[in-house]
Order: C-alpha cells, then sequence, then structure tokens
C-alpha cells in the first residue's frame, strides 16, 4: 500500500476516533454538566438506560459526590460500586419485577424533596424497558398492546394510550418528583432527538391528550377495563416548569466531532444531514457523487451524514448497514486519489458483525476486481463483510458503549 | 392553498424555468460561441444528433452566415431551412442509409480544406446513430456486435472495437478535416462529459488502442474477416492539434443555472454533485433529510443534485424517476413550512408520462393522507404519477427539445 494511501486511512482512522470519543457516555456526560450548578440543596441521581452505569460513574466523578441515587441498567451492565449510588439491573428489551422494583425505588428517593434539590436523571437508550411503573397489571398491558397492533395502529397512537397506563412516562417522573428541579441528560438514540419519545419522556411535557387517547380507543373500538378507562380521562402534565434538559451525545454531536476532527486536519467539513434515514448503499453512492462532482474543486473537503441507513436483505452473507454504505462508494470513487468513504456504527457493532463499519479508497475497486469480487453480486447477497476483509476494508473498533447513531463521511485529501 | 405555500411554488417553478432555458441548444449554442474567432478562412458548419438543427440554427443565427453546412437529424426533427445549411434527417436510434449517406456528404463538405479554415462541428445525443460511416457492410457489424453481447463483453470493449469499424468515430472525423481547424461544441447528455462516449468522440482523441482491441478479439474468440482484422491493426489518433472542444447544455450547466437562479431569489445555493446516479426515491430521502437537519440554521438555503437516478419497476404504476424522488421526499419535509424538494428531466418528459417531474411541500404528506395515499404503498406501486397528480405536484413543461439529464433541487425557504 503506497505511503498517501496509508495516510489517508490513518486520517479516517483519527477522525472515527475523536467522534466516537465525543459520544462516549462518560464524555458525553462530562459536557452536559460543563454548565450544571446546584441550587445548594440535596443532589439525587437517578440513571436510567443502557448506558446508565457509565453515566452515573462520570457524573459522581464530575460533582465529586451526591447525595443519594440509583442507577437501572441491564443485566451485566453494572461495572462495579459507585459512591453514594445503588446499582441495579432489570430485564430488557422487555421489562421484569426488577425494572418495576427499581423504578419504585427511584421513585421513594425522589419523593419529599424541597425546591432547593435536584434530581440530576441521566437517561439513556432502553430507559423505556427498565425505568417503568405500570399502573395496570402486566397482562392487561400486554393485552392492550396486542388490541393496537392487531388493529393497524401506529407508532404514535401506541405511545399516546401507553404513557397513561405509566406512572413515570409521558412527563410523570418529573411530575412525581416536584417540587425539586429536575436536571435531565438525554443521550439521544432516535434520529432528531425527539424528547418525548426517548424512553417516552419520563422528564419531558407530553403533546399527547386525553382527547386523543379517548379518540384511539374510540376509532379502534378497543376493549378497555373500568380502570384503564379512567386512567385515559387523566391528563399527563402539559408543561414542566421544574425540568432542564440537556441532550447529549447524539447523532447530531457525533457529526460535530467528526466535523471538528476533520478541521484539524485541514479539511472543510460540510455536515450534510444528522437525519439520515434512506437505503446505505444509495447513501453510499450518493456520498461518491457529491466527492465526484467536488474533485476538481482544490480544496480538501469532508462531508459527513449522520442517521441511521436501511438494508434490505435478500442475501445470506455477512455485512452490516455502514459496510453496505462504504462498499457502494466504491465505483463511484474508482480512479481518485485522496478520496475515502467511510462509515461507522457509534456502538461499534455493524450488523451481527466484529466491524465497527467500512471503509473504501479510490483503489478499492482495483483491490476488490484483483479478488474477483463484483460490488454489485457482494451488495446483491448482503456480503459487504467479506469483500471488504478481503481488502483491509473493515473497520474495527470493539463495542464501545454507547449508540448514538452511525455516521458516514467523505473525505478529499 | 395559503399564499406563502404558492409563492414557494413560484419560485420552484422561476428556478426550473431558468435551469431549462440555460441548457436549450439554442442558448447553449450562443453561450459556446461568445469566445468564438474564425481564422479568416471558410467556415463550414457540421451538426450531428437530436438537436443538430436547434444547435445550427442557433450558431448560424449568431455567426451572421456560414459558408457551408449540414444539418444531420432524427426524423421529423428539421423545423425549417437555414440558410447556406443543407439539412438532413435520418435513422434514430439505429442508423440507416440516409444517416451514411449525409455523413458522406459531410466529409466532402470538410475535405480540401485549408488551415485557415474552420469546421464547426454541433453535436448533441443520438449523434452515435445519425453520424456513421461504417468500414464494412451493415450485416458484418451486426454480426460482430452480437458476438460480442453473447460473451459479455462491457460497453468499454464493445466501443474499443466498434470505433475501428468506422470512418468517423474515435477522432477520425476531426482527423479527415485536416489541415482546418475544428471548433467542436458538445451538448453533453452523459454524466461527468466524457468525450470519447459522446456519440462516440468523433473529434476527440481516442484513449483505446490498436492492442486492447486485438486482446479482446482474441479474449473472446471473435470470429473475424480479414478485412476487420486488418482494420482492428489501423490505430485511431490518440492527439489532435486542430480541434477545439466545449462542452455546453450538460447537466453540469443545468445545475448552475439552478443555482444562479435560485441566488437570484435570495437563496444559499449548494451543488451537492451533478453526477447523482442513484436510486431516485433514496434520493429524495437524503434531500430531505438534509433539509431536516438544516432548519433551524436561520439561513434560505437551495441544495442541488444533478445527474440521472435510477428507478426499479416493480408496480404498474404510472411515473418517473423524478416524481418518485420529489415523492419519496415528502415524509422527510413533512410539516416543514418554508420546506420544499423538486425535481425535473431537462427533456420535459419523466418516463412514459406528461410530466417533467414532481414537486412536493412541507404540506404534501398531508394532503396525500387526505386523499387516503401512502408514499409507500405509492411508491411500490411505481404510481407517483397518480399520487402526485392528486395534490398539484406533478412539474409541466412540455418537451423542452434537449435532454442533459436531470435536477433535483430542495429549498429551504
Amino acid at each position: 500500500m503506497g505511503n498517501k494511501r496509508k495516510e489517508l486511512r490513518q486520517k479516517a482512522d483519527q477522525i472515527i476516533r475523536e467522534s466516537l470519543e465525543a459520544v462516549m457516555p462518560d464524555h458525553a456526560v462530562e459536557k452536559a454538566l460543563e454548565n450544571y450548578r446546584g441550587l445548594g440543596g440535596r443532589t439525587i441521581l437517578v440513571a436510567a438506560g443502557k448506558a446508565a452505569w457509565q453515566m452515573a460513574a462520570a457524573a459522581v466523578r464530575v460533582l465529586g459526590q451526591v447525595d443519594d441515587g440509583i442507577v437501572i441498567t441491564k443485566y451485566d451492565h453494572v461495572k462495579g460500586p459507585i459512591p453514594g449510588v445503588e446499582c441495579r439491573e432489570a430485564g430488557h428489551p422487555v421489562p421484569d419485577e426488577n425494572s418495576f422494583e427499581a423504578t419504585e425505588k427511584a421513585l421513594e428517593k425522589v419523593s419529599g424533596l424541597n425546591e432547593n434539590d435536584t434530581v440530576l436523571f441521566l437517561l439513556s437508550g432502553g430507559g423505556s424497558a427498565l425505568f417503568e411503573k405500570p399502573l395496570i397489571p402486566g397482562e392487561e398491558l400486554q393485552d392492550i398492546t396486542k388490541q393496537l397492533l392487531a388493529c393497524g395502529a401506529d407508532v404514535v397512537e401506541m405511545n399516546t394510550i401507553r404513557k397513561r397506563l405509566s406512572g413515570v412516562k409521558g412527563g410523570r417522573f418529573a411530575l412525581a418528583c416536584m417540587p425539586a428541579k429536575v436536571y435531565a441528560i438525554v443521550l439521544s438514540d432516535i434520529l432528531g432527538d425527539p424528547l418525548d419519545m426517548i424512553a417516552s419522556g419520563p422528564a419531558y411535557p407530553d403533546s399527547s391528550t386525553c382527547g386523543q387517547a379517548n379518540a384511539i380507543a374510540e376509532k379502534y373500538q378497543l376493549n378497555l377495563s373500568e380502570r384503564v378507562q379512567s386512567l385515559l380521562k387523566e391528563e399527563t402534565p402539559k408543561e414542566l416548569v421544574n425540568v432542564t434538559t440537556q441532550i447529549t451525545g447524539s447523532v447530531r454531536e457525533l457529526c460535530e466531532a467528526a466535523a471538528k476532527a476533520a478541521t484539524e486536519l485541514g479539511f472543510e467539513p460540510v455536515v450534510l444531514t444528522d437525519e439520515l434515514c434512506c437505503e446505505a448503499r444509495e447513501a453510499g453512492s450518493m456520498l461518491a457523487s457529491i466527492l465526484r462532482t467536488h474533485r476538481k474543486d482544490g480544496k480538501r473537503l469532508c462531508y459527513i451524514a449522520g442517521g441511521e441507513t436501511v438494508v434490505h436483505l435478500n442475501g445470506k452473507g455477512k455485512g452490516g448497514r455502514n459496510q453496505e454504505l462504504a462498499l457502494a462508494a466504491a465505483p463511484g470513487i474508482a480512479g481518485m486519489p485522496g478520496a475515502c468513504v467511510f462509515s461507522v456504527g457509534s456502538d461499534g457493532t455493524d450488523g451481527p458483525t466484529d466491524a465497527a463499519g467500512g471503509y473504501v479508497d479510490g483503489e478499492t475497486l482495483d483491490c476488490l476486481k484483483q479478488k474477483n469480487l463484483d460490488v454489485f453480486t457482494v451488495l446483491s447477497n448482503n456480503d459487504a463483510y467479506t469483500a471488504l476483509a478481503a481488502v483491509g476494508g473493515l473497520v474495527i473498533t470493539g463495542p464501545t458503549g454507547t449508540n448514538v447513531n452511525d455516521v458516514a463521511v467523505a473525505l478529499l485529501d
């Protein structure tokens, strides 16, 4: 491999490393706490989600101490004790008794606070199952979910009903913290950061209404108990004056970190989008088209597209959406010195593989041809991993401990 | 329809109108002739392709007169006499005797010129069939083509062989004009403007070699006559010192014109690419993602992507690639005031429809829902025309008389 080619790959690896670092739960929490000031009262930490332990540990490290606290995370996700914080593990993606017990415990810890106290609420993906207090028996909840699914209700309709059957969702957790203040740090894993969607928004005002909930029940002729009928009449909070929310470690920050790393390497960064959601291979083709068009601009450019692309599985190969995106860009940038396209999943695991994503440059297509690998055939078989592995085009990071979607980058050096 | 909404559509229509105008054959030729100066000798005009008549008429209008000339275009494409120019019609896409006769006539007109004379060579799409002088009988040429197709030769291999069996392709027409100068104006309809590909490059040095041609014949064990074997040994010109080429009316100019029109309307234009070649609906999704991300930038932005997208036909509906691209953007920009995405084919005919393309804005998805039209279902049935027609989302221009691919535009007003 030529020196120039090696250097380009090294630059890509540096951008990947620095982008992922910026969205690690600990870095994200540290950044979000930069502007945090207590109110003189007590600080109670409540952390829920797959990254709860990392987020809590980072918060306690930054703050020095908290007055009380609880971590509710997935089984095997507690990595050690955190001073002053009770660490609990529970069911995910399906909530279990441990989820309910731990959530009850959290509600206990935030009750009886006064207005100078602060609840530091650290929320990450998976919080919806881990942090839950059902107001009806589990079986009844399952039955309602089944009814909604059977009649074709969409996710918004499902959530409108389900929020009202929970003691913590739809802003109700923040309500329970009153009169204490809630400082929420949210590690976002949903495109566009819709705060009422992430873990069904325990500390975010609910935009849906009782009227809508009852209309849905009517529309689908749901069979509901009297208890549920009365719950659907209880309004969720529409305003939460005691809550401040910081979104952190989102795909937006992932893109911004990539832009920053690229700038440090002398590239001009262009963040195209942080809400990419199209077919992976087509995004790869389009990024390659963009590089081709600008190859004679005489600039060192870095195009960035974050989000979560889609792959349709028709073949029996091995791969992931990031690997497909990168591989699909290879024909478009073939023969272009200084051009490369790479894409990585922030969790370090792209599809069912040990790679975080893929990397291609102007010589990749030739290298594939030499191994008798045709990009179109490989993609038809969803076998990007095998092809990229054959030409040194895998990006391996290992599991990173966070998940804020993916970032794809196209460089012109 | 709200006034704001109407105004946005009017801005889009203005961008479409001005972009298409800039790439009309007459405008394109006028622009390309801005820097043209004769050498004091005679000027012979040779125009070949589907837009030959328009290009020749424009050239004579700009220059005042030419000393001799010939137009070779498709049947029914001569729109009237042009002073000093002989207008001929011939077969397309399959060449016929009229193609060969007219080409012979063109070769007569450019023979015996001296070095102060200029051949003004106006080339447009379709020139490959219309402008041809086969060096072997038509049947033999057909047989070789069939052999090449049967053994799976690619388009580059086909052209490497076929150029050598033609008296005008692969730079040989320019050679025939020697010692006169050739001023070639090429209306490009191929992405990336590969001059040796457009009409097989009658006035462009050929990059393929006899060695390659013979290797292909060997590789596929082609059954060739002695005449053909000897033709494959005759080298095509590798350098043409007498030729100046102006590419005009290309998709690049289409994009630049869209950028100019958008600038005049107060938008900040960003040309993403002029080599777009991915799946139409995915490009639409990606443009919508870009608008979503930048909706809070506080800027009036205009993203432009030119090229030729692809559609896979699985359904039985009516539509075209531009209509699919636009329709697919509707969900992504739903609810965004001031956002719109539109895409048009420069020939004014998108797919087998009377529309040039499609237009959607932030309200389109709601309008579709009111008509019980679901974007995903419509796209599955390749029925974008019907859906867009129902919500006033068609762009109708009528046939434009040119073909320089498509342009897609995403506006944030």
